[in-house]
């Protein structure tokens, strides 16, 4: 199986898998025990958290860990809604993660405005900073990077006007961690990110939050995490997390560069090979290693399901949308109909990827199309001949 | 190091090992996508639901899985807050977990009521009765088991009053689930459950719900978990927990019987040696694994220390409450004195705990009762040569 839907998960790195069983047995003692087995494993978490905020740029308290990117997304705001003036607002862009949006449809109600995304996929920040100075609010959430596109968002300007207009500011990074530099992410106040998106295990996360909600509380309870969230700390977990992330940052740019160069070449076979093909968010920064594409035929689901037979897998938009959640959301923003919403494809390769991998991928479409356009076509003589 | 502290964690069983690494690698895919590897993954997890539900003998479509006890408290009261009449009141019990306790008075604020406790630390049931009948609950929260005394609560009765008067039952069973046979808890309309108080991982647990609250909502976001909880399912940590829950089940009884008959001989030493110890506890139901025990003389934390240099760990009560929350609210709850509180402290067991160590453990609380002693006399000597 040749694996193109990271953006979805990623198999656990083997490095998160030596940290996890070696923390596991090292390290796994209740944190907050009196005892020098809880002592250790106490100093360990906060050696944790410590390397994670140098990763991030930012100040050790910050880092909270938790479950998840969701669990992140929805306790932040939950708390924003329940701790600001019942006349405050939120303001989020129309191409959010759905556990920011729906969040924030819930917990605000009729006081959540939206941010519109250009045809290209891009916030367009000049939009941005009458509504930033003449609203009420009191947060403001776009993502790092489009989870479906792969389109990168420009979250330092729209940090840069926050702050000048000293509005929190919170950035879901899920898909940039472990993929770009985290460079300056940690000066955003808010910041979720989860560990399986880059080789972590699945169920653990971070939030990163700031002095402006300092009485922060996600989960009531014990008073783990300086209060900010109960619950007996996933050390193995955050063990395995940052050892994954630290694996990541190495050689970035390298393989940045490397991916990006067979991810067009890809495109490339894709554009001379299927005619019609439209590839979403050519011309802008993207992740280098997400590719969205409007197909010119068939139901995105057959090209899912041909493929698969090939021993490929990719998805039709991100992991949540797929299935029962009706058309994507982001595509949609961008202007897309809904008849190529349902030719969409998402494409997210891995940092390990193989140029041959990349190249399959390539010839495998074409073989799909060559066999779908086949099967239409002997359809279509069959329905004439029945007439 | 011989570990008396199970009631705060347990190490990782072999087989939720063993498990875990084999479902990264085999299911690791995320459950939501729309290619084989994912079909695999969501089979498996539905697989898995149908075994907690077994288990817990209820319905599979209520078996919710998520990041532990706390997130479970915290969610559900939180739901059942924001669910219910303006006037709606909560009545829990006053030795519940912080994660119950905390979350009823930030949800329900003044609306909360509490179930005392009887000086032998159990909820007295005929108090109840009219409470129920008068009151105006959406929610009845009462543990199964408390985790500092290890006393067992009378839920099945309270269970049978709430059906009767068809007020939601919730049972925090986190120190039961993996000592004791689960039957019939999964008749309580909620409850609560996480691996890692039975040698499953950290960061995983479960939620039994009900058709009561059928539109049960954690986490906003993707539709997983039927659209009760958003994110992507840690599968792997899922299939570790039931593994290792399913090894706690097997010889249940034999262990309960050796394990109760072994902590009686070490509290019979105790009793021999450490003139005026008292026993929470005796006389009523307890987890076969827990004792709680009031020191004649010394601080708890003093004994503590002494018994981890002496390569024993124990407890000044839950993991949670050590440290810098205060004196147990259990204690308070049951009439001890803050200075019985302060000489309190918790042992217990596991399923693998053997004579050997329990015997071991008596004999280390003999030799720190005459250290300090000799200690303590020592330096009142000392001060008598200064004076």
């Amino acid at each position: 199986m040749k694996y193109f839907d990271f953006n979805a998960t990623s198999p656990l790195s083997s490095v998160a898998e030596e940290v996890w069983i070696s923390s596991n047995q090292e390290y796994w003692q209740n944190p907050s025990g009196p005892y020098i087995g809880s002592a250790r494993a106490k100093n360990r978490l906060e050696g944790l958290r410590e390397q994670m905020a140098s990763i991030l740029e930012t100040k050790t308290e910050n880092i909270i860990f938790n479950s998840g990117a969701t669990e992140g997304n929805n306790t932040l705001i939950n708390y924003c809604a329940k701790n600001s003036k019942s006349d405050a607002r939120i303001l989020i862009s129309n191409i959010e993660h759905p556990s920011v949006i729906k969040a924030a449809e819930v917990t605000f109600g009729r006081k959540v405005d939206f941010i519109p995304v250009s045809a290209a996929g891009v916030i367009e920040t000049p939009n941005l900073l009458p509504l930033i100075k003449n609203g009420n609010y009191s947060l403001i959430s776009v993502m790092a990077a489009n989870n479906e596109t792969g389109i990168i968002q420009p979250w330092r300007e729209i940090l840069e006007m926050c702050n000048e207009n000293n509005i929190p500011y919170h950035c879901d990074a899920s898909q940039w961690i472990g993929k770009l530099p985290p460079k300056n992410l940690g000066k955003c106040d808010f910041l979720t990110g989860c560990g399986h998106k880059f080789g972590g295990p699945k169920g653990v996360g971070f939030l990163k939050i700031s002095e402006c909600f300092a009485n922060f509380k996600s989960f009531y309870g014990g008073e783990q995490e300086s209060g900010h969230r109960g619950g007996t700390e996933n050390l193995p977990a955050i063990a395995a997390m940052i050892a994954a992330l630290e694996g990541k940052l190495l050689n970035s740019e390298i393989i940045k560069a490397n991916q990006e160069l067979w991810k067009n070449e890809f495109l490339d076979i894709l554009l001379n090979e299927v005619p019609g093909v439209k590839i979403i968010g050519k011309g802008v920064n993207q992740l280098w290693n997400t590719a969205s594409i409007i197909l010119p035929k068939h139901d995105n689901i057959r090209w899912v399901m041909r493929l698969d037979k090939l021993g490929f897998a990719i998805s039709t938009g991100s992991a949540c949308a797929s299935g029962r959640e009706g058309p994507s959301h982001v595509l949609k923003a961008m202007g897309y109909t809904f008849d190529e919403i349902k030719r969409t494809v998402r494409i997210s390769g891995g940092s390990d990827t193989s140029r041959k991998a990349w190249h399959e991928l390539g010839e495998a479409f074409k073989r799909v199309w060559k066999d779908l356009n086949m099967r239409s076509s002997s359809l279509n003589k069959a329905r004439i001949i029945s007439i």
